[in-house]
């Protein structure tokens, strides 16, 4: 067990981001654990922040779906105005049986079916569809000729916290690579169509001196194409998760953004408008996973300290996946914050040595033990930084562990389910025994 | 794209592992894609092939159901007599409802909740407990005082793939540290607990070479344990997956541990059964998925070509989350092998830069494309080795993509589903919306 309380990467003690010692304790024994907190006001908040930015024809916020697609978080959005970035038409799907009207989601795929029965009716119904192909272009044309459409430009360069989220460049097979632009057009033409919008996304967590680059190049691709209306960024906003994390200021590129549009205008008599797909940005410090502390083992003199809670990979998969980092903080069963107790290792509730929380950010093959409050099994561990690609993008159901439920925290303080946790019934629902190999239960 | 046919790591082409290109189509056209299809005759002789090893004692194999869950694939082994190791209370209650005997089912797991209304009763009924902690121990003491126990030992030592594959050793907090025996010893002797298993699981894709050192570190502790009539070596056997891949004789260690065993029995006139828990080894070239090419891309002339399914992270996660290589094999619309296209890169349909299965073998970071047959969009794409850690360890329903079937080849040829594809209804069927933000669909 390591003696020292100092960080070997020098990292700060984390705090809660949004619920108090209290609310954790109440949130356990109200829902049980491990269950996601998402809290309202700070999803609105984030949206106002996004509003507030310089944009010179206006701007349009479009929420990610796929960072987390409860029916309760989408509401939240739409009651705001949002627009909606999709991800596959069962994001569309389930949009628009929450009450989003089909016209404020643009869906953005790597699989479109024009054969199935979903997509073609949802278009029709209002559905914008960004072509992230050729083929996509083409069969977009093939379905709705004369109609308008959005192109995915892959700009030839990305940006993003680690490869496996840098969505631009040669490495990358999302949008239309940057110089196939005269087949677009071809396609287009063929098929009647009008495009309107160009859009790009060049990774998650990508640097801004990137960005803009981006952008400009979709400006120079909308030299050539006249209806263009609107240029789409993505996503990807960097924030501020850590303690010691810097913040970031998005008014920079957003203004240098608005004046590089209002040149543009200028040079064309066409003012763009922009678009923004956050995800991330708006509900990854929204929301926190409480989790109970379920085990304390030691590992020998010169080994670890593995603190083990009731949540893993089943519920957030980040820090295993990307080593990615996300504050840990520890409440007592009391609901008060416990004194610093010695530098620890969390370890998750699935059977695979991958289940660890504590990686050394940035290389997942490595542990990195952190500063945490004294626990014991029965306290509470908060991973923070948990609304955004964690219930949506875990290893859910493995080792069978049922789905967390979620719950909302209203701007009023309360809490209220908004899904309920996941029965062993539902996991096993669609299984089907053929009849020779039926037994009953014992 | 790039010109040569020579794959960059010198791969060969990959060839179907069990299904002939025909049936490819046949499941394609019949289930859907994507779906997965599991070879009921493929386990069965897996099965055949451990129950032949050589032992001392006898030895027991249990099938680790977390590799593959699914009831119908459950039935299967308990069929054939095979026994059981569960991760989670949750695959306990699974085996049970199918119809396996609770007795017959070993819980190894780093959640253990006896307060939980499941494990108390399942234990009563007969199931084993194997403590993989103190903690653990002293909680089955005092819930089970009197009755015998397992022990799962964290050798000081472990061996797999990769780290995040690696459950022993000081990095690990799987089981008893080797060197805490005196309170195992304490704690067992407090609540009257007869030892009569020690356990050891050292890694997923373990070198033979450490595990025998770890089975004999558990012979040595077996010593101060009088009652011990039974050593668990877990499971991560090696298996040949590529083309490439040398072929793994598991006899080699067997005989060698029998002959310890021997000789264990000579010293102490106490003849030692051993188990083992095989997951992988059963099921994983006993499973593979049959997808759709849904789009081929380009990225420049110095770029990659991609191939991209109607499958991805959310069937298969291994590839981008630890760098395993799975068998790519194109099967064009007609059931028939294409001859061999372009090196190509594989990407998933989610939309996330990670979802690649193409990465190079161990960097999760780098691509490396394959030898493949020529495809276009409509024909298809089979992932082997597809059989375990993929259905039941995947990003299930990332961008709300519902859950694909499991089809089970029968021994005599026939395909039975034995999973039905997850329906949108029942990926939201757990979601509430607070009254004052409900609102109808458009």
């Amino acid at each position: 067990m390591p003696a020292s309380t100092d960080s070997p990467d020098n990292r700060p003690l984390e705090r809660l981001k949004f619920l108090s010692p209290s609310e954790v304790r109440q949130v356990a024994e109200t829902f049980g654990t491990p269950v996601f907190v998402y809290d309202e006001q700070r999803i609105r908040d984030g949206v106002a922040l996004l509003q507030q930015l310089p944009s010179a024809f206006g701007h349009t916020i479009r929420y990610s779906l796929k960072a987390s697609p409860s029916a309760a978080v989408i509401r939240v959005f739409d009651d705001l105005g949002v627009h909606f970035d999709a991800s596959s038409v069962w994001e569309v799907v389930r949009a628009v049986r929450a009450g989003v009207a089909p016209e404020k989601v643009l869906l953005t795929a790597q699989e479109a079916d024009f054969g199935s029965a979903e997509l073609p009716e949802l278009i029709r119904r209002g559905l914008q569809f960004d072509a992230g192909s050729l083929q996509q272009l083409t069969e977009y044309g093939e379905s709705f000729p004369g109609t308008t459409v959005s192109v995915r430009i892959n700009p030839g360069f990305g940006s993003g916290l680690v490869r496996r989220l840098t969505s631009g460049g040669p490495d990358s097979s999302f949008g239309i690579w940057h110089e196939q632009v005269a087949e677009v057009k071809a396609v287009a033409e063929r098929h009647s169509l009008t495009v309107t919008r160009l859009h790009v996304h060049i990774g998650s967590g990508h640097h801004a001196d990137v960005l803009l680059p981006a952008a400009r190049r979709l400006l120079e691709i909308a030299q050539d194409f006249a209806d263009v209306r609107a240029v789409d960024l993505g996503g990807g906003y960097r924030i501020s998760v850590m303690a010691d994390d810097p913040e970031y200021d998005h008014s920079e590129w957003a203004g240098e953004l608005a004046s590089d549009l209002r040149l543009f205008a200028e040079a064309t008599g066409r003012a763009l408008h922009m678009e923004m797909e956050p995800g991330t940005f708006l509900v990854a410090n929204a929301g926190s996973i409480v989790a109970k502390v379920i085990d304390v083992v030691t590992t020998g003199d010169e080994g670890r300290r593995f603190v083990k809670i009731n949540a893993g990979l089943t519920e957030i998969l980040r820090p295993s996946y990307y080593g990615s980092p996300h504050p840990l903080v520890a409440v007592d069963r009391q609901g008060e914050l416990p004194p610093e107790g010695p530098l620890s290792d969390v370890a998750g509730h699935c059977c695979i040595a991958g289940d660890v929380l504590t990686t050394r950010p940035g290389s997942v093959e490595e542990l990195s033990p952190v500063r945490l409050g004294a626990v014991e099994p029965g306290d509470y561990l908060v991973v923070e930084r948990s609304g955004g690609y964690c219930a949506g993008m875990a290893m859910k159901n493995f080792n069978s562990y049922p789905e967390a439920p979620e719950v909302l925290r209203r701007p009023d303080g309360s809490f209220t389910l908004i899904r309920t946790r996941q029965t062993v019934d539902q996991l096993t629902a669609n299984e089907i025994v053929p009849h020779d190999l039926q037994k009953e239960p014992v």
